[in-house]
């Protein structure tokens, strides 16, 4: 072998193998059914290269990446075409981290790819809610005539355990029937003093990114006017860290619909406060 | 013909014909006499073809675009280098929604159209404020020698109505006289209780779009440090549906300059907005 | 009605009706098995917006696109993530052309529609060649255990009509057993005069665009070292006006990956060339 | 003053007054009337800027841009929406130039500005011939009712002194009955030999940019499929040195349109290399 | 010389020569060190030309830019791959400045530009702090071996005149020894008020522009999610303008990186705001 | 570990360990001394990543990738701000290669790379000629007072083993006294024919991309327009597969410059054919 010094290819400040890790990593770059601009499957790869930018000291949690043993698994391989097929592919690979004791920080790709994700840890926890962060409700029962879409991932979800257990933050785009449904569970969270319902609760965190403001974060597919600053999302994770997180996914960067590379590196450190709190 | 289904190719939901409409959609591709950047001509294009990305439904209105009756009746053709024939061709279009007993939703190019459509609008109506969202005062008597441009639209409309009658909101940047003018008549207002002054008036609304911070509107000529948050426009635009809104424009978007598509994302959502209040 | 004048919407120089035409430009807005970038699906819609661009004369042919009364029949509207249901519908439609004794001119899309409006045209046609302008052979068996995909259109036509009736042209990427079947049953032309033994056939033409260099087309999924000047690709075209060509795509325009537009551009005028065929 | 060392600001190359120069780099920031994409307002600045990315000693006709005493006046300043105006101050300050025994490389700015530039210069040359790079043959009548456009430059040009004494290059676009014109008085050349016909006439050079292939030019308002490589245009440059120059422009650059900077890297070459003519 | 007129090339509202001026306006186009992406070399020269697109008045000081007397020097020359020898250039120019009895508003430039025109300036001053505003703390020791980097830059300076004298504002990322160093000397300012500290103390004024949000500044170096609205700067300005700034900098503008060029122009709004304080 | 299946992290078709390879693919991401625009340092990275995206097999050389047991090693890490330092490391890793008996591979980074791997490469082999493909001829003494710069260092290279060893191809830039060395020693090749010098010579192979034509090779730093198609490259690399190659980089991609990908894709080609060569 040659003396180096070599970069690290890994995301920064990972472990370098499976065994000792606490969190695994997981890449899955699928983009399959987005309804608008595709892109999320080049997220993973960038934002592994990418994070070599990012300090691995957290000023929020007064901690470091180094610190939680996280194992950079790389990304899975999808066919094309195929979205049953990759849900699977996904599936089995979850359920071998949580059969390992571990716990899994998915990076998508699109958000279907978390009803895979939480399929799987389903088989290991009950008394499930999931929290998701976004702009959009995702609660389409179908899109044009399809049910396995991102813009249904959460009405998959609710239909498994109860629309009750989906609590949602930063949502500000839907239709009619889906604001409904918000309606009647009480989906919404709009204050971080409602996170009280998370108590006693195995809570698995779903970040869409474009619940984050447009102008550092138009690297998304389906982009939304308006949307939360970065430093709002961090005092909801702060806030987070009070309860039972079991696992989590970061999704729906599609990094090059950002030459500036902002959405990228804003994505980078998302993934690294989420960290903190698993 | 055939069977399809075709993707529709209209704003999104309009309704198919001019005679059952009540808000005309009028394309008004003019940038000919912009001082920075141009770019403004491919604006109504290109929010015709995002605007399948929103949804129809507004959570802030609880109402959808289907509701409002907007007929899209494309954009006007422009000779190039002869702003006066621009003016006049709007002018007419224009004259002849309001002969017909509608309201028209002009979408620029450049802000000196809102004096053309200003103009036709004057003859059907009296007792007339414009109510202006704007980065810039546009209150230049003349600038280069020329009367006729987007940085003077607003004096030559103040000239004709009063400047008592002119209110704006979110001004940021202007020459030293521009700023004699707005203090002198109080033109501008900083709290959405200041919006009383529009009771019982005939109230056209124009938007250039860099009243909004930056980061998330870099798709306009003329770039200006700072801006107001989309949801603070939202906002405004709440406020406004209490009063006699009778014609509105969005004008100044750049679609070319903003790569990420944020700008015309965020400019299709302020068009289904300002429907709401028509 | 308004007065106008206004912007045409259709593709430049089309005719108004279905039913006074001879040719059908059809949009195919479908990029769901590319391997690479997606982004194919915006393509038909930004070819109409800057088709205004080109002229509609063609020196090359000394005749105008409105000689040939195309209409533009805008784009089909696809569900997410089943391609098979994407196939039926455009073979349903190209299907409804041919039964009213007009030609198709798809527009993709990524290139797995070719076979699904050849599938069309081999109902109303026998005696048929697929000569077929590319940078990639496409003669994949399977892509990642996947059959339908972009990679292995041409695998699925040779496998209906003969490899031997399909003619390859500027062909330069392939797996080593892609080159095995284009060697065993001689696809491959390499100067004009080899277009010959397209005599008495029925020819189907099929471009994809990355046959071009890649200078001036980058806008497409999957980039290619390499290609044929413009020039070059008329000088086949010219030469192809000479045998009866029954119908033609153009497909895997990305625009969205070429900001500058050159893409776009150059496939403006790629179409209206191959018109000149029809 | 300060002690430096500062990077130079003018043109890489030129001489510090006007006095002791023999040529002109005049810049005409000007496109007011383009029927595309605007942007050439900004190439005279931005060639300026990019020029130190070149060297000075030109290959081809192995001498420096030093040897040719050039001055770089700076950009005129222009009015908004008056194309009339503009043309007059284009004027006044090219007569100027040749009345101080000088000539002029224009930098546009789109090619309406040519007319001006050349008007100045009959004033002062009789057995004037015009010799046109470009894509487009610019010999529209009117254009959408207007009479001075970008497209109709070599229409008023012609109408002055005979549409025998304008040569063409390079030409791969014009509608119908452009190319009536140019058939008519035979103004296309195709070889190089044929610039014979510039024997004992006074040339003024007119090179649009886009007569260059797209891949390296893509920074232009009209991009135009196919295009001449930048080594083509250097031979034909080269046979020109035989010839009588007494000015020349260089005009359409649009440098906001190619990201990459390619298009402004090669602006800055032709301009030195149209510099040695001089 | 001509008659024109022509557009300044200076920043706007310059005076034209340095004996009359009580500013001088420097670019320091350096980026060897920088350890993510470079291109901070092209901001003063970009400053400059997009200067023309923003008034001379500035709203919040009520001033003009000509009320300054700010003289534009031009950008040092530096050579590639030796930073020390940068430093001297810098340094060197400074003090010419300063023993003129003017004041710099050097513009970078990374970063580390700003310990040469400090170490300059403190042959001048005695009593000095440095208020800093940056995403990074810029506390490193040493960076991959090399003590002299972009990243080290405040660890010099606190190592010359001691770390309680540096104050720091809008910090959001460090590792955590340069936290501890923070903690130890109290550097951080978290509200107005404790500008109090710099009463009676010559203030030197450092601006790394990464302090303000992502969305509206995305052309740095090194992007850092998060970060303060610009209308939250030019608040901490005006507070600033209490106090005696004997000198200012404004660094790591990338323009390159934000095609958009919004950065641009927040960067020159910057300046104009800085400018008042001198 | 987890079942997968897993995308491949390396460049494409590489073996997994050291010791049984061949050729160390070596990245060498050092932008130092660049006197235009850096960024080459995130070339290795990108090629690897983007390498997914062609076939293994090459129909030039009719072999795959996997024939020629190739390792890729990683990027070595470098200081920033220290150039003597960087060269340092590429020579003793290099130096760790030849003496494991395997050859390298190398990708820049920029020019100045190629001075290191040739110092180590020359203590294992006499008889050396270093043939160059390259825009710029790259023999400056010095570059604004430094010598070791990217524009240097054949001159470097020439100094140590005699200038009549250098042989370039593609040359089309340079100052006057380079063009002075490269007549003096006839280091210029221009047709295939003139490689025989090659014969019985121990030749490394230098490929600067820029030699290719600007359209497809935007993502340089220093762009000079004109250039080789591809496949004029292509040709050279087949003739010089007749010769003794004993090494090989690949230098001065800037994968951010160029938007499109189109610059860094065509590097991966460049990249697998060159490797057939060693």
């Amino acid at each position: 072998m040659l003396k180096g010094p070599f970069l690290d290819r890994n995301f920064i400040g990972s472990v370098d193998d499976f065994e000792s890790s606490s969190v695994v990593f997981l890449g899955m770059p699928f983009d399959g059914t987005c309804s608008n601009r595709a892109g999320t499957r080049f997220a993973p790869q960038q934002i592994r290269v990418e994070s070599v930018g990012i300090e691995t000291y957290s000023p929020t949690f007064d901690a470091c990446i180094e610190d939680k043993f996280m194992y950079d698994a790389g990304d899975l391989e999808f066919p094309f075409g195929n979205p049953r097929r990759v849900l699977e592919i996904i599936q089995e690979n979850v359920q071998q981290i949580y059969a390992s004791g571990k716990k899994v920080l998915g990076v998508g790709g699109e958000h279907l790819v978390t009803y895979a994700t939480f399929s799987a840890i389903r088989e290991f926890y009950d008394n499930l809610v999931v929290i998701q962060f976004d702009a959009h409700t995702d609660l389409r029962a179908e899109y044009l005539g399809e049910e396995l879409t991102h813009a249904g991932v959460m009405y998959k979800i609710g239909s498994d355990i109860g629309f009750e257990n989906i609590k949602q933050v930063g949502i500000r785009s839907g239709e009619k029937p889906e604001y409904s449904i918000m309606k009647k569970f009480s989906t919404q969270l709009f204050d971080k003093s409602e996170l009280k319902c998370l108590e006693g609760k195995n809570v698995f965190l779903t970040i869409d990114l474009d619940v984050l403001e447009l102008g550092c974060m138009s690297g998304v597919g389906t982009q939304e006017a308006g949307g939360m600053p970065y430093n709002e999302l961090l005092g909801w994770l702060k806030e987070l860290s009070k309860y039972n997180i079991i696992g989590a996914d970061v999704v729906e960067l599609a990094p090059d619909i950002d030459p500036t590379g902002v959405s990228t590196a804003t994505a980078c450190k998302v993934i690294r406060e989420v960290l903190m709190l698993l």
